[in-house]
């Protein structure tokens, strides 16, 4: 796409007088940085970007876009994994900016609810629950970047899940501007609302197939006012799963993370220009970083200390932090290896999961099949296995051609969503689809899931203007419809 | 309806002929019992009951009324509450009762979750759990009756959402047979899967106008090894709200329950022949049940005790249950409430919510108009506040002859809804719309939202055969499309 043709010039002339002053961007150079994700992996020029500055702004752009026929795709913090945020459908697409959409319209710390702008920062958003003792519990890396509505949009999970819940959970209420650039007000912060069909829950997870997310009403919670972290070295993924069984039964559901982590992932840690040391004093195969939460009427540390202790079957080896700033450097060593597990370079993601029970089998399985076809190939594996999902990701030996490395990424993931067919799983745990598992899921769909999911689509986007090819295939591009 | 015109014989003949023996029930004496709702309130004879024992048999079923073009209308216990699962529609409906598909498929406390077939009673899936040392949550008056597939199709609530959340909070997965016979197959136990829409989430609260469910896999929990019950007497609501708001941030998500009933109720049940004793040394305006839940590792009585206490300046008395007996004649006392609110007769229901900090202020207003409008009428008020979720029933004066009762059902049922629009509240908390709340959801829905929906149902069910006429107008008959 070098040069628009006529029509879309002529739409996109249309659409630029339409909008108020400076909320249309079309200069190259300004086009940039909403061209490429954060991981560098995924890049896509759009024709241009809109950056309303309300709700009635995305209304027009909306109305405008699909009375002009144009393409539009919703983009927020960019760190989404998937390129469903970027421009790439061929006909071009006007990437719909939510970053001036960026309020937080109220936090109440009695209804335990605020309601903040798509375009918020999540970070920004959790720093406000706090103003009001409260916590806004979803927990991730990308939380300095990504935004609000892309949380929702991709129903995003991250550490907390286990006893928060995924975005879907926390979701009370939405508004909507939909793609004909009608507005869907359904902000509320009920907490029980039975009144017909529950339409947010059609935009959640979406992926901005169906529709701009231009606000969302959250659950909060009451900050905890003590948390305490642990990290265990046990001897196998069984054994850790073990752990996790009983940790659930005996700490009251208040474990706040239960994360996996295999001694290649440690290495990592400690080999990373942080130069953390060996959290334990020796090498175990399978490490959990244990964290649980309460209020102040708990004894939460000997909850924990009784807990490990009781455990000693299985717990070979731990350390329970005894501060705030110890527990941060326990998590730190999590963060530092998915920050340097490609050695700065690229390595295959997988974001899957299984059912609990089967989560130690798959690890074995997937590992023993990856080493028998591709021994050159590092896999990391570390997860939320609380939740039974786990990323097992793959890095290419060091100085490997970049063809090669491509190559080593396709045979990869086939064989580790190999393995997830046979035991029952999924290839998208928390990430979604957008276009880079589109494939793999197209391939492995349900023929009656994707007609039910076409005539959704068909049902609120029947002109298909909306992020068109992400998820399902795009129309006429051997699609569904 | 006497007799069914001659197309519609020819219908019922064809799918009599095509489902297997014993599955179709027409005989006038075998409906009866599938013709009236648990309250007795709502009365509907269907052409015929098909009694599927199989996922094929009701695909089958759909089928041929997809292609008889046969109305069906699915029918699980028949609690329901607002007359959404018996016959109405004018042109005749097939009740599928699935009370023949009840088997528990699975249970996995592993997994932390089962598979649960439609029509198994939800006591039955909740004994089931605990033979695996598990709860499934849902728990509410009816559950000796009601059955999964209609808590699933209309989100139940309950008394354990504070903790749990909605049934909704508890689908992993369902099977579902869609209105053209077709069988979706969402069924699995995955914590995590974003893989593409979220379908399940469609057919959840859809009062049976999407599809029929056919099975559900459902979140289960460990099953507490500590329950602390108590009852308080305050002040006002207000003061109750203010309690509540104090034992979200100390009791550390511990609470299971937080039931409000103002005097009145405590009346009735201390009045019933069930003869239950004043429970606190004197009356108090306002009386909060509260339940809290935990594992063997938390102090949970000195957890309560140490609350209460420290809530002197608003509990004004109290007794926390010495024993689970103890704590079972407390949860008797609302239960006894609900049983002989209507001393016997009819009352008007009202399932209403707000946000939590409106709460109080949403009760005062609320009687004092029904105070100012109908003197007559007796206000019961309780709730699973802890949710912003209150019932405010109304008794009619004693001897009231039945025109005058319907009368004051009408008048006062308005009176209540005029206040819940002014705190912006929803006139279905978790008894969801049915045909009862339909004229009032109908007058307040916006007209996007009735829009998104009526798209919906076209996309699943084209042919409109599916309860029809529940939630959203009949098509044809004054509604939308």
């Amino acid at each position: 796409m070098n040069a628009p043709p006529t029509l879309q010039a002529k739409a996109l002339a249309a659409l630029a007088a339409a909008m108020p002053e400076g909320t249309l961007l079309t200069a190259d150079r300004e086009l940039e940085r909403y061209s490429i994700d954060w991981t560098g992996d995924h890049y896509g020029r759009p024709l241009a970007v809109a950056r309303p500055r309300s709700v009635e702004e995305v209304s027009l752009l909306m109305r405008h876009c699909s009375t002009e026929g144009l393409h539009v795709v919703p983009q927020g913090g960019l760190t989404g994994l998937v390129g469903a945020a970027v421009a790439s459908h061929p006909a071009g697409e006007v990437v719909v900016s939510l970053e001036r959409l960026n309020k937080v319209r109220s936090v109440n710390p009695i209804d335990f609810a605020m309601i903040v702008e798509a375009g918020c920062i999540l970070e920004d958003a959790k720093k406000q629950a706090e103003t009001a003792d409260c916590i806004l519990p979803i927990t991730f890396g990308a939380q300095g970047s990504c935004r609000i509505g892309g949380n929702v949009a991709t129903n995003a999970g991250g550490f907390n899940v286990l006893r928060y819940g995924m975005t879907r959970d926390l979701v009370l209420g939405l508004e909507v501007v939909l793609a004909d650039g009608r507005v869907w007000n359904g902000l509320k912060t009920l907490r029980k609302d039975n009144r017909g069909y529950d339409l947010k829950q059609i935009f959640i997870g979406s992926e901005g197939t169906l529709g701009v997310i231009t606000a969302a009403a959250l659950k909060i919670f009451p900050k905890p006012t003590q948390v305490e972290t642990a990290l265990v070295g046990v001897a196998s993924v069984e054994k850790a799963m073990e752990l996790y069984a009983r940790a659930r039964r005996e700490c009251s559901d208040l474990l706040t993370a239960f994360e996996l982590i295999l001694r290649g992932g440690i290495e990592i840690a400690i080999n990373s220009p942080g130069r953390l040391s060996d959290p334990l004093s020796q090498p175990y195969p399978v490490y959990v970083l244990i964290e649980a939460s309460a209020g102040g009427r708990v004894d939460l540390r000997s909850l924990l200390d009784g807990f490990l202790a009781d455990a000693d079957d299985i717990v070979l080896d731990g350390v329970v932090a005894s501060s705030r700033a110890q527990g941060d450097r326990l998590w730190l060593l999590r963060e530092m290896m998915v920050e340097w597990q490609g050695r700065g370079g690229r390595y295959l993601r997988t974001d899957v999961s299984v059912p609990i029970s089967g989560l130690s089998a798959f690890v074995t399985d997937a590992l023993a099949a990856l080493k028998q076809a591709h021994p050159e190939a590092l896999p990391v594996t570390y997860g939320h296995v609380g939740d039974g999902n786990i990323h097992l990701n793959v890095v290419p030996p060091e100085h490997m051609n970049p063809e090669d490395v491509e190559a080593l990424f396709h045979a990869t993931e086939k064989v580790i969503f190999d393995v997830i067919d046979r035991h029952g799983g999924s290839i998208s745990a928390e990430h979604g689809i957008g276009k880079v598992k589109q494939q793999a899921f197209l391939e492995r769909a349900d023929p009656v899931a994707l007609d039910l999911a076409g005539r959704i689509k068909d049902a609120l986007d029947p002109l298909h203007i909306m992020s068109e090819g992400r998820i399902l295939a795009a129309r006429g591009v051997g699609g569904h419809g």
